[in-house]
């Protein structure tokens, strides 16, 4: 079996690695020049992007910034999942919120705005506290401004100015005040098979993720049923086939559905060590329209899991690999300033026992680069 | 980290798979040419073998049959592990039973005969039913044979009468009544720490592994201490870094070593799904002298673990991925009889739950390759 994936980084990297053993051959191409490569060591192969194409039984994207003229040649051949139109839900957030709304899925109160004087009846309609997004190229922080009163707006505007909101739309969205920030990473086969992994909590700083833990502590039942519920609408509502990742805020019992991402994601990146089947081998068994595997918590010395991003630094020790239950990514790319440079799985008994091994982790790292790391393992060492 | 493997066969393209992550590139040599391949496409690397063993941090075997001169000029680079007498050891009976002598390490009773008419005094002192084992290039049930009655004696001799026995002897051992067949694996790092996973339980059909089961089942503390005491003998009696995989046989409760394999083992590729570290894993932790991982059962779901080997065949149904816990390894080579082609790991809370799912496996699977699994899957149905 033949896979080619749109985009050649870690996670077609880590497709590759979890597919080779079932038989499954992963290629990459390189979305800047076309090319066909090896999604570890980035070689080119010996194939064009058409024969690529042809040789695959199915096609899929590790991002959702693949230029759209080969999204619609990939769709084209009839083997790319998820399908183009829920790849474009995920890279552009009025489309998003456009299948949000039709679908009823709970989420944040948002205007559309492509204008700047539309800026004033969001502060009147949804308050003076808002979120302000670029509805497309925005990840990971970029693209995003806020707005914290509404003496700021005149400062807001003209920082605004430069933008063709005709052609990139803002998304406002009200400035809530969530409890947490969880996600629910799921599969769905084109045999409409459904499976979800626990919800993850993340935690983020200056926009980008740095620490999942999952299961997210004090996550009933009844939350983790609302999650599942919200996820099949969505898969269901777009026939999605493949992993898609749904990332919420929790409002107390309440969760809104925040971003959507129609692949495998960093805040799944725990199930390569915490679960039976990794999110990146159910991703391949969906959209080869194999059986799914269990994505629950293993249980045992892995009952309980954390995902530590080392983001823009090199420094740390691999003494690290002493503490028990680690399990250590690395992507192979050169250093850069908030750059996924890899990450670190910890398994553990507890919640106890996860937050004593982040704490001794730590001790290989240089925490400049990890700044929740800490806080964190003190607050697991506490969850009961 | 770079480590060259001699060998581009399936324990290599694994540790190809486990290595990725860590950062760890992992290189193949073929030893019919002296190529330098990729692990998994076995396409060839742009590095001469003298070129790939000046790069490498460590050089390191996947089986003890690689030739000796190669042998000799990676021992010479000073980054073989584990060393050249540590895997000549493997691959020579007679030096096997020197060194379990010279360590006191409980062992079949045997002779070494390079004349036939020596075989006369085995029976006499070791009793007329035997095992004849060539002391080289036999692995697999190859270059075995059997006597069960002193009768058989002279059609046994003349049946080796061609063989060369100055050059290679034979090794000669009482065939015993064991109750079964047991293995430990474990790694030893250069700087002396050692790890054990629990023992696995081996049926064997033909002379070749077909189904492990880990931990074995009744297997007490005082026999997985027995165990261990004769890993961590054997290990720092021969300075060993590396994987080390003790074949044994259980009389009651004592137990007497088989074999030793000085390399990831058949029996241990459970340990890919059902311990926190894989074989693989500590192997190359081990021979790049970096901490060791955990080597328990996981627990949990993964409680216990079944590994069944796919040997000559390649007509599964690919279905058997819906058995929960089920984790295929496919080696992609072209079907021989009696050829390794893949193995199937399964992991379960508890025996009757890994008997259930061996039991649903056999549906997807052609029997006559599997001869074991089924009466195997009954077996652990009944194990408390």
């Amino acid at each position: 079996m033949q896979v080619l994936v749109y985009g050649a980084g870690q996670l077609a990297q880590m497709m590759y690695l979890d597919g080779a053993p079932l038989g499954i051959n992963v290629m990459a191409v390189d979305v800047s020049n076309n090319a066909v490569v090896h999604p570890v060591s980035k070689a080119p192969l010996d194939y064009t992007l058409e024969q690529a194409i042809e040789l695959a039984d199915a096609l899929t994207v590790e991002f959702e910034h693949v230029p759209e003229a080969l999204l619609q040649q990939a769709e084209a051949s009839g083997k790319l999942h998820p399908g183009i139109d829920a790849i474009l839900v995920g890279a552009d957030r009025v489309r998003e919120k456009q299948l949000l709304s039709s679908l009823a899925i709970p989420n944040c109160p948002y205007q559309i705005v492509d204008d700047l004087t539309q800026l004033d009846s969001c502060v009147e309609n949804l308050g003076e506290r808002l979120i302000i997004k670029a509805s497309r190229d925005g990840y990971d922080g970029y693209g995003q401004w806020r707005l914290k009163a509404a003496t700021e707006l005149p400062a807001l505007k003209s920082q605004l100015a430069e933008l063709d909101l005709k052609a990139v739309p803002l998304v406002v969205e009200k400035m809530l005040n969530f409890d947490r920030e969880v996600s629910l990473i799921g599969a769905r086969s084109s045999g409409g098979e459904v499976v979800v992994y626990p919800l993850a909590e993340n935690l983020h700083h200056e926009g980008q993720l740095h620490v999942s833990v999952a299961p997210a502590s004090a996550s009933t039942a009844a939350l983790n049923d609302q999650a599942k519920d919200i996820f099949t609408k969505l898969v269901n509502g777009m026939d999605y086939v493949g992993v898609l990742a749904v990332e919420l805020f929790q409002c107390g019992d309440e969760l809104l559905v925040n971003e959507l991402a129609p692949r495998v994601h960093n805040s799944g990146h725990w199930s390569q060590a915490g679960s039976p089947t990794s999110q990146f081998e159910n991703h391949l068994r969906a959209v080869l329209d194999l059986p799914l595997g269990l994505a629950c918590n293993t249980g045992g010395e892995a009952a309980v899991s954390a995902m530590i991003n080392i983001i823009g630094c090199d420094d740390h020790q691999m003494a690290l690999l002493s503490v028990p239950g680690v399990h250590f990514h690395w992507y192979g790319k050169s250093v850069r300033q908030k750059r996924k440079m890899g990450h670190i799985n910890v398994t553990a008994s507890s919640y106890a026992d996860l937050g004593s091994k982040l704490q001794k982790l730590s001790e290989y790292l240089s925490l400049a680069h990890f700044p929740c790391l800490t806080d964190e393992a003190n607050r697991l060492a506490s969850v009961s």
